[in-house]
C-alpha cells in the first residue's frame, strides 16, 4: 500500500472513530431530551437565540472567511448570496429559533385513547424519534433551524454542514450548544460534524451503528439522490418537485391565469413551483392562448406540445425530456390533455409525487383528482406554492417528504416524533 | 465458468426476471386497490373466504403433501403441528378473513383538518402504503391473513411462504386470487412467490426496483435478523420480545403474583411473554420468595441473581447472558434492583423495546415508568401478554413493530396506511 493510501486509511479510520463517538453522544443526549419538559426545551431555544445574538461578531467574522474562500473558489453569485450573513440575516436566524420555541410541544400529545372491554385504558402518545442526522449544503441558517426543530421535538441532531459554510456553521453550532448548556440540557443534543471530509457523510448514511434513526438531506438533487441511494436508515426527503397544474375544462379562466402565474413564477426555485401545465383539450380553444401569452409576457419560456405551439409562435416545441424536467427556473412545459383522465395519466407517469393541482369549478372532477393523484399534496383551486410547512400552519419545517413512510408532505415538529402505547390496568391478566 | 455455475446464474437471472414482473404487477394492482371502495374490498374478502371453503379438498390435499415432506425431512413435531391443517383449522382461516372484512376501512379516514387564515382547508387523509412484501415461515394461515389485511388497507401484497408450506400456501393463494377476481379487483393484488428458491427473498429485500414499499417478516429471529440486516426498504418487525415485569416496592403482592404468572406462563412462546422479572429491593423481603415459589411451582425454571438465589434453593444462578435471553420457554430470569431507578437502568440496558410492565400502587412511580421506558408498549398493572393487535382492539395484526418509524407496536390495518394532504381553495395564490 502506498504512503498516501495508508494515510488515507488512517484518516478514514479517524473519521469513523470520531463519527461513532458523535453517534454515541447523540444517543445519550437523546435520552435526556426525550424526557425534557416543554418549558426546558423552550428555555434552551430562547437561550440559543440570545447566544446567537451575543455571538454575532464571531459568527459574522467566520462567515466572512467562508464567503472569501467561496469567492476565491469562483463560486457563482447566487451561491455566495445563500452563504452570506449580515446582522439582519443573523437576527432573522435568531428569530426563527424563537418562533420554533413558540410551537406547541409535540411530545406527549395523546394521539388516541381507547378503553377495552376488560377495563384496560390504552393511549397512543407521541414520543421523540431519537437521533436525526441532517446533511445540508451551504445555507448556514440550517444549522440553527434544523437544530432547534430537532430539539423542540425532543430529538438529538447530528448536523453535517456543507464544507463551504463550515466556519459559519461551526460558530452557530457553538452558540446553540451554549444555549443548551444554559438550560441544563446536554450540549450533545446538537452536534456539528467537526470535519469537512466527505467520509463523514458516508459514515452518517450507515446510521452510526444504530445511533441515527433518520436522515434528512437538505440541498440539491445530487445530494438527495446520493442520500436516498446509500442510506441504510430511513430518509425524509423529496428528490424533486415536479409539480403539475391541470386546467380542467370547467376552470374559471381568470382564476387559472392567477394560479398558474403564481404557481410557476412567484418563486421559480422552490420545490412547490409548477413545472408542467396541463390544459384540458375541451377548453384549449378559450384558455390555452391566454395562459401561454400570460406566461410569456411575465418572462417565462414556454415549451409546448404541438397544440400549444400552434397557438403562439413564441412557444418552443417540447421534447419527452421536458415532461420529466424540474426546471427550477422561468421555464414551463405545457401540454394539452384529453380531459381529467388524460391529466391523471400524465401525472401518474411524470409526477414526482410532491404537489399537484387542479383548477376547476366541477366539484366531482376536483374530488376525483384529489382522490386519484398519488402525491404528498393534492390541491384544488389554489397555487402549488402553498406546499410549505409554514403555509400549512406547522411552523418551521425541516423539509418536504415524498415517501410514504412516517412523514409525508411538510416535515415539521410533529412529523419528527414517533409514538408508543401506554396501557393502564388494575391487575388484568390475559385469559 | 463451470456448467453448474452457468446454470446457477441462468436460474438466478430467471428468478430476478420473475420477481421483477411480480413487483410490476403488484404496483399496478396497488393503484386499483388504492381506489377500491370499502364495499368492494369487503366483497373480495368474503369471496376469498368462500373460495377457501370451496377449495378445502384441494388445500388439505396439498397440505398433506407438505406435511409428508416435512415428516420425511425429519422436522420436529412442533413444526409439523404449525404446518398441519384440517377442516377445523381451515374454517378458522376462512373466519379470520371474514373478521378482517368486518373492520372499518382505514383508507380515506380524515386524520386532521385545519382551515388556514387565507381560507384554504387542509385535510390529512389516510391512503394505502402501496405494496407490502411479507416473508414468512411455515404457518400456512399467514398467506390468507396477511393477504386479507393488506387488501383491506388498499395495498397489494407479495407473499413469500416458507418452502415447507409451499404447496399449501399455493393452494390458499389460488383461492385468494379467485376471491379478488370475483369482486372485480386485480388478482395480482395478492401474489405468492412461485418458487422455493431463496434467491427470491434476496430480490424482495432489494425492493424490486421500487415496487415494494415495506417488508414485513413473520418468523423466527434468524429470519427477522436477515431481513433487518439486508433490506433496502423499510421493515416493520421486532427482532425479539425481551419483555420485563418490574415489581415495585408498592406492588400489591397478590396482583404481582397473578400478573407475573400470566405474563410469563400463559403462553411462553409469544413475543409478549415476560422473560425477566425485576423485584424492588425495598419489597424483596416480602415479595421475592412468594414470586419465586409461585413460578417454580407452576413449572417455570428460575435463574436468579445472588439475592434471588438466597431466597430459594431451587433457583439457578443467572449469568449476564440471562438478562439478554428471550427464552420463549418456561424459564425466567429474576433480579433484585434498587428501586425504580434500578429497574429503569436495567430495562434501558437490556430491553428489546417491545413491551415492559410495572406493578405498583404508587401512581407517581407508574407515570415515571410509563414515561421513561422507551418501548413500543409500556404497561401499568397488567400482563405483558396483552401486547397483541386483537387485545388492543385493532382486529387482526400483521405483526408487532419495535422500530420508531411509521408503525410501532401492533401493526393492524390502520398501520398499513400512509396519508396525503388534500388542500381545497377558492383561487388562493401565495403572496
Amino acid at each position: 500500500m502506498s504512503g498516501a493510501a495508508l494515510a488515507g486509511t488512517a484518516l478514514a479510520d479517524d473519521i469513523t472513530l470520531t463519527m461513532n463517538e458523535i453517534g454515541r453522544n447523540a444517543r445519550r443526549a437523546s435520552r435526556a431530551l426525550a424526557l425534557a419538559s416543554a418549558d426546558r426545551k423552550k428555555a434552551a431555544l430562547f437561550a440559543m437565540a440570545a447566544a446567537l445574538r451575543a455571538a454575532s461578531g464571531e459568527i459574522l467574522r467566520e462567515n466572512a472567511r467562508d464567503v472569501e474562500q467561496a469567492r476565491a473558489a469562483g463560486q457563482p453569485a447566487s451561491f455566495i448570496d445563500r452563504l452570506f450573513l449580515d446582522e439582519a440575516r443573523l437576527e432573522g436566524i435568531a428569530q426563527a429559533v424563537e418562533a420554533i420555541a413558540a410551537l406547541t410541544d409535540p411530545v406527549g400529545r395523546v394521539l388516541a385513547t381507547f378503553e377495552r372491554p376488560n377495563g384496560l385504558v390504552i393511549e397512543r402518545v407521541a414520543t421523540p424519534l431519537g437521533v436525526i442526522g441532517v446533511i445540508f449544503e451551504s445555507r448556514p441558517n440550517v444549522t440553527a433551524d434544523a437544530g432547534a426543530l430537532c430539539v423542540m421535538a425532543g430529538n438529538a441532531a447530528i448536523l453535517r454542514a456543507g464544507s463551504d459554510s463550515f466556519c459559519t456553521s461551526s460558530a452557530i453550532a457553538r452558540a446553540m450548544a451554549s444555549g443548551l448548556r444554559e438550560a441544563g440540557l446536554p450540549e450533545h443534543a446538537i452536534q456539528l460534524v467537526p470535519t469537512r471530509d466527505r467520509a463523514a457523510v458516508g459514515a452518517m448514511l450507515t446510521g452510526l451503528n444504530g445511533c441515527i434513526d433518520v436522515i434528512v438531506p437538505r440541498g440539491g438533487k445530487s445530494l438527495v439522490a446520493r442520500v436516498q441511494e446509500e442510506a441504510r436508515v430511513p430518509v425524509f426527503a423529496h428528490l424533486e418537485g415536479l409539480c403539475h397544474v391541470f386546467v380542467h375544462e370547467r376552470a374559471d379562466l381568470d382564476m387559472a391565469l392567477a394560479i398558474v402565474r403564481n404557481a410557476k413564477l412567484r418563486r421559480t426555485g422552490v420545490c412547490g413551483a409548477a413545472e408542467t401545465l396541463l390544459v384540458d383539450r375541451a377548453c384549449a380553444q378559450t384558455h390555452l392562448a391566454p395562459l401561454v401569452a400570460m406566461l410569456i409576457e411575465a418572462g417565462c419560456a414556454v415549451r409546448g406540445d404541438e397544440a400549444t405551439c400552434a397557438v403562439d409562435a413564441r412557444v418552443v416545441a417540447a421534447t419527452e425530456e421536458d415532461w420529466r424536467t424540474e426546471y427550477l427556473d422561468a421555464i414551463i412545459a405545457v401540454r394539452v390533455v384529453d380531459g381529467l383522465d388524460g391529466a391523471l395519466a400524465h401525472i401518474a407517469e411524470y409526477s414526482s409525487a410532491h404537489t399537484d393541482a387542479i383548477i376547476t369549478d366541477d366539484q366531482a372532477a376536483a374530488e376525483r383528482f384529489l382522490a386519484e393523484v398519488d402525491s404528498a399534496i393534492v390541491v384544488h383551486n389554489a397555487s402549488t406554492q402553498f406546499a410549505d410547512g409554514g403555509e400549512f400552519g406547522f411552523g418551521a419545517e425541516i423539509g418536504i417528504a415524498t415517501g410514504r413512510m412516517h412523514a409525508r408532505g411538510p416535515v415539521g415538529v410533529e412529523q419528527l416524533t414517533s409514538f408508543k402505547y401506554r396501557v393502564r390496568g388494575s391487575g388484568q391478566t390475559r385469559p
